[in-house]
């Protein structure tokens, strides 16, 4: 592929149809395929026939893998969305690459203060809103129109492209470890390279993605009445679980102080330092962006450090208490704290867990409450560290070269993609992280959108990339 | 109306058919008068028609009195619904007394845990499960059928009857105080006594009420980033709402950190402490009904003085936050605690309002957040107390053991009925309060009930008491 065929896209002539590039994201995003609700199953299963039957359309050797059932908090069991596998080409003198995505999302209600409904996509200035158009289904999408355009010129693919598209990445990634695990050496026994589609620039200068944080997410149940009671009638007699949650979570400072989690982080080394110096990124404009006059870092290196390589913890809501508009004199029965923490070389999650476990019972025994807490980890996703002189990084950088005339920023992902460990740890393939979305998607936010811009020219990278990727050595993967 | 008239009611002969009775229960609960919820607001207009519609097919003089609007947090109107007056009875040479209900109620929805449908009124073992069932529309309709029963007999009503109906209650009767004014010198001044039936009883045994605590509900808004963010993403650069909110929120013990409150509280009399002793008042049986081992106090007085007498703090709920099943990685933007104090006397709502707001201001003000803060009183319900040896309670007691044939429990409520004191404060006239409750009808709670007796037997209690009260001396108003 030439920069000249990808020219020739860049005028939209006949290869692609952009009209059908459009309306394919548009039916993607309004299934609402929430892997968070449970409610929401039947659509997450309707979301993955969808790419399947995408994929076999295409000529694509598609298979829908059974990953098992996942356990609910309540005991119950609950059919996992199958994972898609698709193999296009099949060719041993080429390198194969294996495209890892997601189409589940994170949840969304027009109510959350929504401009637009999230499930029916809404150009806006270019932009294109709906939940999940950047995270992860634009993304993958332009992979699949970077191999039709492959077929619409009537072209090889200049290496075989292996598919494999979840359902379960918002929530922990349930069960793909072990189908990972279980196709080793078969489906992945041939691939070489592993590239990943899901994140964002730092700015609108174009990123390759070299780390992710993990995150361990836990919930925080404390129990005490059998059921919810009048706070007028009951205040003041009995121990409110609410009382109880808010004390254990402490007066939080937003840095963590459970023992044991800051000494396991790796130090900052000072090639790292300068690596940040080096980086494009306007501290005002992101200010500006999420609306606040003050970060909680005041310079640039020490910003991008907290973002990318240290821990962090967040408390993301209470389940179980009042959270409806209004006024209601409740006193909750039971009510869970929702908080996380995102994790970073050399923390281990099962470490972790151990740690908030511990202290958390040990704060809430001080309080001799009668009242029950029950710390669970619903989530256990460890980090990934790349090295950014690997082959795979060196072909980035010239397919972004070619399609937008400008050196990427190297860059990490604050956010976690929980499988690219996984990738790591059991295959031993390379993996490369390739963003397409914009610095400003508001991913798992509300306006989430990707710009026309980033997944036109977005899936002109990828066409390019899979022709510099062909162009590596057989000796240095 | 004697002793043998209301064995005839008992024998539920001709005087009032049951079958009509429990159907126009199962009516009132259908409809969803959340006051609480402004959505629900049609509902709201739709019960106050319902109820003036039943008073004028009594024949009752009735009135709709429009009491403007109300307005909301966003700086929006709303249309108040109207409140409902009603006249039976126009003999000077009587006493009148005005009834007073709320036909409103709290917030419930069955996946709150409620074994049936809360707006479909559900018989279980001669209990009638519904929201509002106990509080306070059986109360409401047991009073319009004690009118009715002595229409069926026949009889000249022993007293003039008037109604107050209202439905805004349960979020603190905006617009009453102001109509109770204006109708002072009108609806009001022929009034000698207010009856209220808004609360229940403590145990098995019949009670009569003598105080109840106010209530000032605050919303405590801390706001940040103008949206949601990804907790991935921007964890640990900005400074999260959430986790000033839980912050300022502090490590709540159960008792009252603000200064000034506690101060405020009138010291507990050797009297009052006897009158606690002598109370039937099972600590098991309370214990075991809420479902905890371990109350706030283990001394019967200790509990009963701080269940009415001391002032409470209960944290409602987060809104705003994620409070959804499953797991959602976000830092929310703006975030609302819900909490009340319960008020005594002899503290001031507008001096609480001052004390809430400056403690949290100031315990804000030492995080040094760039995140505003924003403390609002949406509720300010005094305290009331009466006098247990009026002729209107000895009236009581005589009802009570004529009906139940044994004395009343004299008791005082840990919740509001805010409206007490402005009858107090602007009539002059005299208050008593008379549950037919009973003890454990979980009001505000799931699984909100009224059972037949104490629906049928309170129904009695009524006609009973007009009887009593018009055997008042004309001088001891």
């Amino acid at each position: 592929m030439s920069v000249l065929q990808i020219k020739y896209i860049k005028s939209s002539d006949n290869v692609l149809d952009l009209g059908c590039v459009f309306q394919m994201l548009r039916d993607w995003v309004a299934i609402e395929s929430d892997s968070s609700n449970v409610q929401k199953r039947p659509e997450l299963h309707r979301m993955m026939e969808t790419v399947a039957q995408k994929l076999q359309l295409m000529g694509g050797t598609v298979q829908l893998v059974d990953i098992g059932e996942q356990e609910l908090p309540d005991g119950q069991t609950l059919e996992l969305p199958k994972v898609v596998t698709a193999q296009f080409g099949n060719d041993s003198s080429k390198h194969t690459v294996c495209i890892y995505g997601h189409v589940d999302v994170q949840p969304a209600k027009l109510e959350d203060g929504w401009a637009t409904d999230p499930y029916n996509l809404t150009e806006i200035n270019g932009n294109l809103y709906g939940r999940g158009a950047s995270d992860n289904k634009a993304p993958v999408l332009a992979w699949i129109h970077a191999v039709e355009a492959y077929q619409a010129l009537s072209m090889d693919l200049p290496v075989n492209v292996k598919f494999v598209i979840e359902g379960m990445e918002e929530t922990g990634s349930n069960g793909l470890d072990a189908m990972i695990m279980a196709q080793r050496d078969t489906f992945f026994s041939e691939v070489d390279y592993i590239i990943i589609s899901d994140c964002g620039w730092l700015s609108r200068r174009p990123a390759l993605t070299y780390g992710t944080r993990g995150n361990c997410y836990f919930f925080a149940e404390v129990e005490g009445p059998k059921q919810d009671l009048h706070s007028g009638v009951y205040g003041g007699t009995v121990i409110e679980p609410m009382t109880d949650l808010i004390g254990i979570l402490g007066d939080p400072s937003g840095k963590i102080l459970i023992p044991g989690i800051r000494e396991a982080v790796a130090p900052l080394s000072d090639e790292e330092w300068k690596m940040y110096q080096d980086i494009q990124f306007d501290m005002d404009n992101y200010k500006n962006k999420i609306g606040v006059n003050q970060l909680m870092y005041s310079n640039k290196v020490d910003l991008l450090a907290h973002m990318w390589r240290y821990p962090t913890v967040s408390i993301h809501g209470i389940e179980g208490a009042f959270s409806d508009p209004g006024t209601k004199t409740v006193i909750p029965a039971k009510v869970t704290a929702k908080f996380s923490i995102r994790q970073v070389p050399d923390m281990d999650p099962a470490m972790v867990k151990k740690q908030v476990t511990d202290y958390l019972h040990s704060v809430f025994a001080k309080r001799k409450s009668p009242n029950k807490l029950k710390v669970t980890m619903v989530i256990g996703a460890k980090p990934w560290l790349a090295d950014t002189h690997h082959p795979l990084y060196e072909a980035g950088k010239v397919a972004i070269k070619r399609v937008f005339n400008m050196d990427p920023d190297l860059i990490r992902e604050g956010g976690t993609i929980p499988i690219a460990r996984t990738f790591q740890d059991v295959t031993g393939k390379s993996i490369i992280m390739m963003p397409i979305g914009g610095f400003d998607d508001g991913l798992h936010s509300q306006n989430e959108k990707m710009s026309r811009y980033n997944y036109i020219e977005g899936t002109k990278l990828f066409i390019a990339y899979l022709n510099e990727v062909s162009q590596i050595k057989r000796t240095s993967v």
